[in-house]
């Protein structure tokens, strides 16, 4: 399988901020040797990519030279090549090609993806496909179709293994290996009974060490875990990477099997997991596409609510503010430690809200644990506070002699410990009211550190200038 | 499996925040059984129990009683349990069980996850334990605990399965047979040559599709992806979630296969670099413990560096604010507006910056993407600037009156695309000059937003009233 083509040069670099750029160059030889009709080089050097590569390279083809491409591999290649891509070019490969030829590759698709393309067609092309399946992958697309974006549904596949109690070791092996090109994974097998009700879990790891003669009901696990299909994804996801699963059966209300979540896709939805609590942490809501794909519209909408609603909030800063306004036009050069105080209780606040956001989502610290967090917080926050202190009352002193220090260096002792309470309550106080503590962001925090920034420097100040 | 003890009532919220409730509630439970020396209840109770959640109990129980539930669990299960223990409580319990237990316990652990371990362990202990282990278990601790923090090498684990090339496919399933104890996993194989290069690798999955007297070297994908040992962990991650792995063979400089990284070490590995990123977007530095377990000094250290950079860099705004002090003195009323405007410019900027940072990092976007995003970046601040602008010119007609108003609407608009932009390219530029894009976070694009905030708000403050 070693290649003499100039291609052969290139290599993927699988950091994904570099991986597009080499597939960008490598697009550009390979539209070089279509050109001049050189295909078997082409074919020669996709048969030594991954997948995932070749997905990247046909993204960055032209419209045609990807079709000519694709029909480079083999169906079953074809099919699963698809699910690596984004979801505007799974549609943009879809409308373009026969209609045979997306029934042949729907056919041959993985169960939850298809159903994700299916989803994304448009009614017209959903009722040229559907007549021109069979009675039970029609029935199977519709369902799995049906389930809300959010769910557990959305995201699982039909396509598991599936072995009976009563088979021996050996008879459950030689099933698997008939289920094995059309099945998600056949490392874990699922066992069901008459009205598809779930009986219990068996590894191929378990089959594969089991007596020859040993029966699938002797070493299945009867009380596997498992989730429903209308929970969240997330769920699918946490149990996943807590019991170190392949696989993780879904059940209907009725326990009825109706899915598998495999552990590739729960990386997935941890991944849109994971975005989604980073823009909630910078007052951005959750965008149910890429951001490369949004337009203009949704990412205004989703940026829009939360900036209003702060210059609303930010107006009681500046009320703080018109309030000392003759303590104010008396010591002109307090104005000139305002940003840098307010801004440090915002940073601290940040700091605290981001360390316990992240702790509470990867149940590093719990709920329960406030009060111990609450008396490690203050301390460090006082030991914050005092070393910004120091370097602020230099400054100080600087700009306007002994008491203007003085006044700057308390305020900013007691701004960086309200900031870092603020902060770091703000998220236990939103998983106490069932709100995501990723909500409890920096923006939020140093908004509310602003207001009480404005207030306690300026009401040191008047005390202590004023005595 | 039924179980009839009143433990048989709780059962583990997945959820990452509830689940230590749980094992907390249970854990009551457990130690009055304990008390009234009802073993074989918890006993009965522990087989129905995953082992994570298992570990989530021990934990829960207070020393001496942990170690007596832990000796109910067979051996094997035992070593399992330890990895899902914090580490901190791997390190109690090593140190309190007897030596002959621990050196038992540290046999039957994985190779990953007893290395890790034993890096824990203070060197009277070490050396303790090694003696008592074997030649070759010794030399593979002693390796894989070589390996620096932040490697392939400490993530990765030397037991893996191997099969020959010149074997059928009958033969390599009776080899992983024989490895199923031992191994990570069988659902990959790796064949290697006579100095342990890596000579390719085969799924079980293929093995099992493939003729019973094909060969595995017909059908092992002699082109894996691989890693390197010295690379950063990421790196494996990263691959193993671009590629769909369950593992990842791991390489030496001479190609020699040195262990395999599994799926479900790359999910902590991910997990571990999103927190790291999290904490660099509210400038915390990474810490390398568990948030939970750190101490007031280490937390103090990770973030006061940047607390004080910020502050020096606040002064910038104080200067501003300085510089237009007659402007100020001449209309106090200005202030009013001053919070708002510079908090909308930092927000819109954070809201930019953790849009880019999130979507550099999963690929969505990528570096050669800016002048595009650019674009559209220009039209979406301008958008939300206006609509800014809109909102405050009421309360500014309300506060000051038309001439305030224009003033104040004038600066939102220019604020907001000026925070937004430098949002938006601060990830591109530490990208370009190869830093990580996360640190361009939301407290650093807000300090620079301030300082501009404040001369753009002034200077058109300025012209525009003394005209």
């Amino acid at each position: 399988m070693t290649i003499q083509t100039p291609l052969s040069e290139y290599r993927f670099d699988p950091d994904a901020e570099n991986a597009g750029i080499d597939a960008a160059l490598i697009a550009i030889e390979v539209a070089r040797l279509l050109k001049e009709d050189r295909t078997d080089e082409i074919r020669q050097f996709l048969e030594t990519l991954e997948l995932a590569d070749t997905a990247a390279l046909i993204e960055e083809l032209d419209e045609a030279s990807d079709l000519t491409v694709m029909h480079l591999l083999p169906l079953h290649d074809q099919a699963e090549l698809i699910g690596y891509l984004r979801p505007s070019s799974q549609v943009s490969v879809a409308t373009r090609i026969r209609k045979r030829d997306l029934v042949a590759l729907m056919t041959a698709m993985s169960h939850d993806e298809r159903a994700d393309l299916f989803k994304q067609l448009d009614e017209e092309a959903q009722e040229a496909i559907l007549p021109a399946l069979s009675k039970a992958e029609r029935e199977d697309l519709r369902r799995l179709a049906s389930y809300e974006e959010w769910t557990v549904g959305s995201v699982m596949t039909s396509d598991y293994a599936v072995v009976r109690p009563e088979m021996t070791s050996s008879q459950a092996i030689e099933a698997l290996r008939t289920q094995a090109l059309d099945a998600e994974t056949i490392y874990y097998a699922f066992i069901v009974g008459e009205s598809r009700e779930l009986l219990g879990v068996v590894s191929l790891r378990d089959i594969l060490t089991a007596r020859p003669r040993q029966r699938v009901s002797e070493i299945m696990d009867t009380e596997p875990v498992f989730v429903r299909v209308t929970e969240e994804q997330e769920e699918a996801a946490r149990l996943i990477a807590r019991y170190d699963l392949l696989a993780l059966p879904v059940l209907d209300e009725n326990d009825r099997l109706v899915g598998i979540v495999t552990a590739d896709d729960a990386m997935d939805v941890s991944e849109e997991e994971v975005t989604e609590d980073f823009h909630k942490g910078s007052i951005v809501q959750p965008l149910d596409m890429s951001v490369a794909e949004a337009t203009i519209a949704t990412l205004y909408r989703a940026r829009i609510f939360w900036l209003v609603l702060l210059v609303f909030g930010n107006i009681f800063s500046g009320a703080g503010i018109a309030y000392f306004e003759e303590t104010i036009a008396a010591h002109l050069s307090l104005l000139f430690f305002l940003p840098l105080l307010i801004a440090s209780g915002g940073n601290a606040g940040t700091q605290s809200a981001t360390l316990m956001v992240r702790a509470l989502a990867t149940g590093d610290v719990r709920p329960t644990d406030f009060g111990r967090l609450l008396a490690r917080e203050t301390l460090i926050a006082l030991a914050l506070g005092l070393t910004m202190a120091f370097a602020v009352s230099v400054i100080g002193v600087w700009r306007g002699g002994p008491e203007i220090a003085l006044v700057v260096a308390s305020a900013m002792v007691t701004i960086v410990l309200m900031g870092a309470l603020i902060g770091m309550c703000l998220p236990f106080i939103f998983a106490r009211i069932d709100r995501d503590p990723a909500a409890a962001s920096g923006p939020l925090v140093t908004s509310i550190a602003d207001v009480l920034g404005v207030v306690i420097y300026f009401t040191i100040a008047a005390r202590l200038l004023e005595l």
